[in-house]
């Protein structure tokens, strides 16, 4: 049973890119044409979209605006694929852990680069094919939602850390596609979402859209998990990706990795769901994968005030990584990769 | 060594207890002065006083206060001493989880009782006796603060949880004060302290705190500490405690346990550090420890303002229990307890 969510938080209209802007909610709803390259690197820099799948058709759909202002001033066609690869490389810039973003940007080159056509063509097909990656998203993520919901049990009790819903993909979601799914099968499930300070994805987005969507949701502040797992409420978690390494070590939002050792210390199972976009087979180990460093505000401010002393230091970790040795499973459009990951997620990758 | 903090967080002067006032901390430094029983009972419920010791202190002056009022509409001793129980027993059910409320609001009764003495009498040695549990507390706090700062290793990076500082006590502090210590030894060590949502006592207060004296601190959300265990930068943790078991199970500020978790995942130390009053040998596990439920509002809302969606179910626990196994030690006056924890406490009390 599929269940239907109403947000769709990026969508190629005519010329443009339109995106739900998610650093205003849950005060206020508003979209936001990006009309250039310009425009959605610092959508995605400033996080006015974000979550690994949202910002790799993002990342498409940039593409696409470089290609149709390019256009404008050139008719060759290497000078225009040049260039076209000097603004992907700016865009792909923008926020360095999700590999989606490498992911869906390059695809786009390499259509741009096999096309026979002209510049027009390359430009037509560059949008058909941002349409088609924000239909497939959809898809794999109503897929690995299948799947998940397998493994929910009747009237579980489901923590999520952090944004990996419809607003951190293109409208259904990954691990709240899992709980979307588990949902429309038992009503009867409870769905924790974590706050996920510093920027407060948990407590702004997933209440917002679980809301949206009528599924009822208990925000709990990043350190009450382990207080809930061991009064028996809280019986499974399931996170999104931002990057997942051949061995199946996750970078995901900052404070992920506590989630994971509390579930593993309270033998409650832990899982990732991303579609095979997120692995990067190209890493071996977690440790490989770069972490971004982001703005000491987001730590000392909440809704532009000041919440501590102005004399602090800060180190603000965008993500952190979770070993697989504390992932019981990876749910994906393919199924559920299990441990041993090398080989799992090998043998998944071979058959896409 | 040791180590004079300049704050002085609650102070009999006269006919009140003079109070740091800690709701409006780190924005404005304001002292409120408590004049009767009620206005004791809601500076413990609202927090403008909070931390076990202080709270304890502020029981031993509400006592103080109610014993002034009583004293000026009676003569007779017997009716004294009844009302006094009465006003007591109202004062102790402001906060449920600290034991040291009780532990001081009981010392008071009894010694009212045993005056040979008049009314003003027990007024008087009551009063007499604030003051001098304001000097022990201070004294503990040094003791516990020096025991404490012979474990911590040269340029230890040592994580902190909520406050449990000059603020949570009258004037040097349990885990800060092991801080406090091992800072005059060795101003190498770097302190984290963890935000502490919902209430942020270690963004508003422990921050404040230690700025004020001078001592470099790194803030951090409260996801994060695993990151930095993993990194090593993190290389122990001290926490205050609200109520210790006979078993040394530990109630403490919410997202303790999960920071406990953490530091056993990662082979780092968890110490504990609380003066003997906060034992309560009559409870023989962390499970009969009553956890305090709090209001809604302290999750769904930041300075005032809504942080989430306004549909969302809240479940806002206060406390937490940290179960003996994941405790290396507790810092106390009388030295450090280690384990077997039942034993080495029924000890420190035996001498006590």
């Amino acid at each position: 049973m599929v269940f239907e969510s109403k947000i769709k938080t990026i969508e190629w209209i005519g010329e443009v890119s339109r995106i739900i802007n998610q650093t205003v909610l849950p005060y206020k709803f508003e979209t936001v044409d990006i009309k250039n390259v310009e425009e959605m690197y610092f959508a995605i820099k400033d996080m006015i979209i974000r979550g690994a799948p949202a910002i790799g058709i993002a990342g498409a759909h940039g593409v696409t605006l470089a290609a149709i202002e390019i256009a404008k001033t050139t008719k060759d066609k290497d000078t225009f694929l040049k260039e076209l690869k000097k603004q992907a490389d700016y865009l792909n810039s923008s926020r360095p852990t999700a590999v989606n973003l490498n992911w869906a940007i390059t695809k786009q080159l390499e259509i741009a680069q096999s096309v026979k056509g002209d510049i027009k063509e390359i430009v037509d097909i560059l949008k058909e094919n941002g349409k088609k990656l924000e239909n497939d998203d959809i898809e794999i993520n109503k897929r690995l939602g299948e799947y998940g919901a397998d493994v929910v049990p009747k009237g579980a009790g489901i923590l999520t850390h952090c944004n990996a819903g419809a607003l951190a993909t293109v409208g259904y979601g990954t691990a709240l596609g899992v709980i979307r799914s588990a949902f429309a099968k038992d009503s009867s499930i409870k769905v924790f979402a974590d706050e996920t300070r510093p920027r407060q994805q948990g407590a702004r987005l997933t209440t917002w859209e679980l809301t949206q969507d009528g599924i009822p949701v208990t925000l709990i502040t990043d350190g009450m998990c382990s207080y809930f797992m061991s009064k028996g409420m809280i019986n499974m978690v399931i996170t999104g990706a931002d990057r997942i390494a051949a061995n199946g070590d996750t970078a995901n939002k900052i404070g992920t990795y506590t989630v994971a050792i509390a579930a593993k210390y309270h033998n409650i199972p832990f899982y990732i769901a991303a579609p095979l976009s997120t692995i990067d087979i190209s890493i071996k180990s977690g440790s490989e994968i770069p972490i971004e460093e982001r703005s000491s505000e987001e730590v000392t401010h909440i809704n532009g005030n000041w919440i501590c002393s102005k004399d602090v230091n800060i180190i603000n970790p965008g993500f952190d990584v979770t070993p697989n040795e504390l992932i019981t499973g990876i749910i994906t459009e393919k199924g559920i990769l299990k441990p041993d990951f090398k080989i799992s997620i090998e043998k998944a990758l071979k058959n896409n």
